[in-house]
């Protein structure tokens, strides 16, 4: 079996850097539909740099495009990585990404656990201003790695988190994504031809390419950046969600919203009403 | 009057090198609306660079990007910019461009016509691939500044050119764009906030955002060379048209076209059946 499962846990990677620009914070706030509303206007401080009384932000989730999660999963042994599923992303922020600037990063393995029909991969990584030194945000991912369990390791944390309480959502949000979507998400850089070519789409098992889960995690991050932090990036906390199932670049996505005390649970649902991203919790400052 | 009527012709910029690379490719082809029809298999090889048994190829008109067309406008006097609206622009093609690679081009000021109401000022490059030397395009654009005209000189060359038989077209592709089509044709490199921002547009005249002419040049050489080209860039010899009216992100464009032998003459209108590049003639090979 590739994966190793007594691989060691908590060793960071060295520190890696990377350098955003205006134009990268342009181009994924467009590959999560920022600016596809009418009157566009309302998102112009996303998706453009020089519109007049207007100072250029950056969307608070674009954390996990910056941000080295993958690194380490090299270490959890060499795996086939066309049988690796997205299964949650929690986006920690320390202060609002500033539109440039160059982060360094690394990153660890957490975890490594035994579902039965797969393994799952735990990391973890931390990102800080490579200019100041400040802390900008942490990113904890858990991969589902298909056919990899059975290996007698521990389940790992288990159970249902993040429940919505049994009354109506405090707010609703409804995005509609484009049959093209993931042709513009996959230029902020996950190129996987899962996402765009049809033939391997195929060969993958989907009857066409899927969007990517960090596309429809955008979409998620948006509606709930407009509906609970009143559009304010430097108001968004933290961010965490699970992956429960395929979007198609197409679907509408429903964000509900339950509100509490500077945080919110939510779960993301597609034109079915099946839940997309399940156990969602954001946390916001007043 | 800041134009400068006897500015010197002729003269060519110095050479000015530019690279562009696969991304780039995919951006501009997105920006222009490849990959938004369905099914987007049709044009893979335009807006993903990893498709399986799919060569990742250039749309022809990505030299309008390439192109220095506007290096030697200054050499035409320190007129306001504000001014300035494009008029034409023919591309002449000497080879496919390739997906990736570095240009070497310069530019100079052909003529500067007094129009009564304003200025023509027309300019040409040329470019060639850096590594080879091999001619790769040239631009020909002209260009109107309003409220730079009569100072007594030429009217220069006028009259329809490029006038439709009288008879249905032999092609018809109808294409629509998107509300926030600009927001992403602007990322390949024209940022001028005539095209994104509301407050901006107003100031200068016109209700709304205003689609760059260039990506309405784009949409309609996609549409030449889907029909008139077996959708090969290898086939597209050049293009020619020239800017009748404002188009806005949302209009829907009809590009007709009248087949001869190598060449079509056509131009593109809008949903209302208005004009919005005439004169048009594009020429391929078989």
């Amino acid at each position: 079996m590739p994966i190793n499962p007594s691989a060691q846990t908590g060793v960071w990677t060295d520190w890696t850097e990377r350098a955003w620009n205006s134009g990268d914070a342009i181009l994924y706030a467009i590959g999560i539909g920022a600016g596809s509303l009418q009157p566009y206007a309302s998102e112009l401080e996303f998706t453009t740099e020089n519109s007049k009384d207007v100072m250029q932000r950056i969307l608070p989730t674009f954390a996990v495009v910056l941000g080295p999660v993958g690194a380490s999963l090299a270490s959890a042994g060499p795996f086939n990585r066309a049988m690796l599923v997205d299964g949650s992303r929690r986006v920690e922020l320390h202060r609002e990404i500033p539109v440039e600037g160059r982060a360094r990063s690394r990153g660890r393995l957490t975890g490594i656990y035994d579902k039965g029909s797969g393994a799952v991969v735990a990391t973890e990584s931390e990102s800080i201003d490579a200019e100041t030194g400040e802390p900008l945000f942490n990113l904890y991912a858990q991969f589902f790695i298909r056919g990899e369990g059975g290996f007698g390791g521990e389940r790992g944390p288990s159970g249902p988190r993040n429940v919505p309480p049994d009354r109506v959502p405090d707010h609703e949000v409804t995005y509609q994504t484009r049959p093209d979507q993931a042709l513009t998400y996959r230029l902020s850089g996950d190129r996987n031809p899962l996402h765009s070519d049809p033939e391997f789409a195929k060969s993958a098992g989907f009857e066409r390419p899927i969007l990517h889960g960090l596309c429809t995690y955008g979409f998620t991050g948006r509606a709930l950046l407009h509906a609970l932090c009143g559009s304010d990036p430097a108001r968004f906390k933290s961010m965490d969600g699970r992956f429960s199932k395929v979007v198609y670049p197409g679907d509408q996505l429903t964000v509900s919203m339950w509100a509490g005390d500077g945080q919110a649970i939510f779960n993301t649902r597609n034109q079915d009403g099946e839940i997309v991203i399940d156990q969602g919790i954001c946390t916001f400052s007043a």
